[in-house]
């Protein structure tokens, strides 16, 4: 899929934050409610049990289901890349996309073990964004088209979203979208991506200086954020985690380029992730302070650092095993099983 | 199935226990080697990677697998519940026995969202333990004879297997235990269980300070720890997890009861557990101390504190993904895709 420009500007995105629904507290009480008659004592499946409740009220329903998750992967390629950012090459990006197609790469792997739907957006991988050293990475139209495209992610449904990227040079994007959103310097946000030298690193807080420097006196906005500092993957991943809002599908963030795309939905109104979970802390460096910023508790910690939305789907595994339990535990009634005493 | 009691004593436990074989060095370097050249960059799968390896080393394999993944669950009644320490009566290990075979308990949804074996063992619950705070829970012979039956667990064959416990009244027996091997007082080792109240607290430390002042001279041998401080289930599930070290078959430890049988082999000999990975944290009191002091590191941290296997079934989900990432995923080679610069 490619994207397509449409005539959408920034306003129109603001026009859907306004829109976005709220939870569904009937559904949310319902799940609680069933909750205390199930056959364990209460509050022993911890996390478990709010995952269910949350599933209910951004799903609307009383009892959650996890019947069509979906994996998407947003890819992307920048011109910040040609600062050598990153340990590997930009064509990579493209090789990753093949890789994905050929079912080689370990997100495939991932969803294969737990039958998750897995998409992935090619983001006109042949045109990377300008480079944010000098100039804008998009202009106002195409950052929203992106968005736009981002939106029909789940054009074929899904009742979990998993949002994943690929794109060599986004950890750099996505530190500069973290210094342009809360301010702080370079250095602080920037972290080994990939795995770069010393070299490597300090090229990336150099780009990410010298971005922040140019685009400074409109980092306001946090849509000018978006357009100025960020990259189509996340574009179209902010696109996606508010088109999940507004079709009531429950969202599970990947990592530390994906959060990004959620910090600026989160500056734009901070109940815009309320339908979110963090699947993962990253290893990248801020990653877990950037969560804690933006409202969002983790799911896992397992000390990874890939992207494709690998995260995610490990931690969307265990909020299925939530729902899962809801939904078919017996009752101590049913089951005959005595209550405390 | 019912134990049924065999000739064996303590000293052939510790002959198993001498006779337990080491990890396979070849096949965990064969896990590293491959893991190089797999498409995505070096140790960004994190925990993932090491999980992989280590179930190479102790499958014996160099190509892991989890194809027959099985939960067991022990299950038994215990002498010290007389004094009140659940929240719960003690038929409901029975009822609960009862609903785990109707399918209605959060093991068994667990299980059948990752197809995953489940077995459940009826340990003589007709015939609870001696009360600890005054006689051994049980004589030698049926101690052994218990073990012997929970190695039973695996003889329809596994690779992975979940060791998982019910039992009213065990997290006071397993409270028991930590203080037998550890020393300490019995406040630090005892949590609220199910959800006892203060008064409830109260009567779980009594027990334990009766039961370590009764037994306090036998307690240098962790054989006699487990066969006078704990129980059946307790004796069956460190059993399976021997039985396990010596067919090569990897372990996830439950939660706070099932790690007291895992800490009475570690006391026997501190390399017993390194066939095993702690599923997850318990909220339940001091089970991250324990944890530490055995030397195992959670995979997750969900505040659950169910039992039932809940916790290791759960982890065992993603240690299933890991090895599905190491042996799916093609290589840069079969790919085509650029490495690192």
């Amino acid at each position: 899929m490619t994207a397509t420009a449409t005539g959408l500007p920034f306003d129109d995105i603001r026009r859907l934050i306004a829109a976005m629904p709220g939870p569904d507290l009937q559904a949310a009480a319902a799940v609680r409610a069933r909750d205390e008659n199930l056959t364990k004592p209460q509050g022993s499946l911890g996390r478990l049990e709010e995952l269910a409740e949350w599933m209910a009220a951004w799903q609307g329903k009383s009892m959650p289901s996890v019947d069509r998750p979906l994996v998407c992967v947003f890819a992307a390629n920048h011109g910040v890349a040609r600062h050598r950012v990153s340990k590997y090459p930009q064509e990579v990006t493209r090789q990753m996309l093949e890789n994905f197609a050929a079912g080689g790469a370990a997100i495939n792997q991932i969803c294969a073990a737990f039958d998750f739907g897995f998409k992935v957006f090619d983001l006109a991988l042949d045109l990377p964004t300008g480079d944010i050293t000098r100039e804008p990475a998009l202009d106002e139209r195409a950052c929203v088209a992106t968005m736009a495209f981002g939106m029909e992610a789940i054009s074929g449904g899904a009742d979990l979203l998993c949002v994943g990227e690929m794109g060599i040079g986004n950890t750099t994007v996505a530190a500069a979208i973290y210094a342009g959103l809360f301010g702080g310097s370079a250095q602080h946000w920037v972290g080994r991506g990939t795995g770069v030298d010393d070299d490597g690193l300090a090229r990336k807080i150099g780009a990410v200086e010298l971005a922040l420097a140019v685009h400074e006196r409109y980092l306001t906005d946090p849509l000018e954020v978006l357009r100025r500092l960020g990259g189509r993957e996340i574009a179209a991943a902010a696109g996606a985690i508010l088109a999940a809002r507004l079709q009531r599908i429950p969202v599970v963030i990947d990592g530390y380029v994906v959060t990004a795309a959620a910090a600026i939905l989160y500056k734009l109104d901070p109940h815009a992730l309320d339908h979110c979970v963090a699947g993962h802390i990253s290893a990248e460096g801020v990653h877990a302070e950037v969560l804690e910023r933006i409202g969002l508790k983790p799911v896992l910690d397992l000390g990874m650092r890939l992207g494709e939305g690998t995260g995610a789907a490990l931690a969307a595994s265990l909020i299925k095993a939530a729902v899962a339990c809801h939904r078919g535990m017996a009752t101590f009634d049913q089951a005959q099983v005595a209550r405390a005493d």
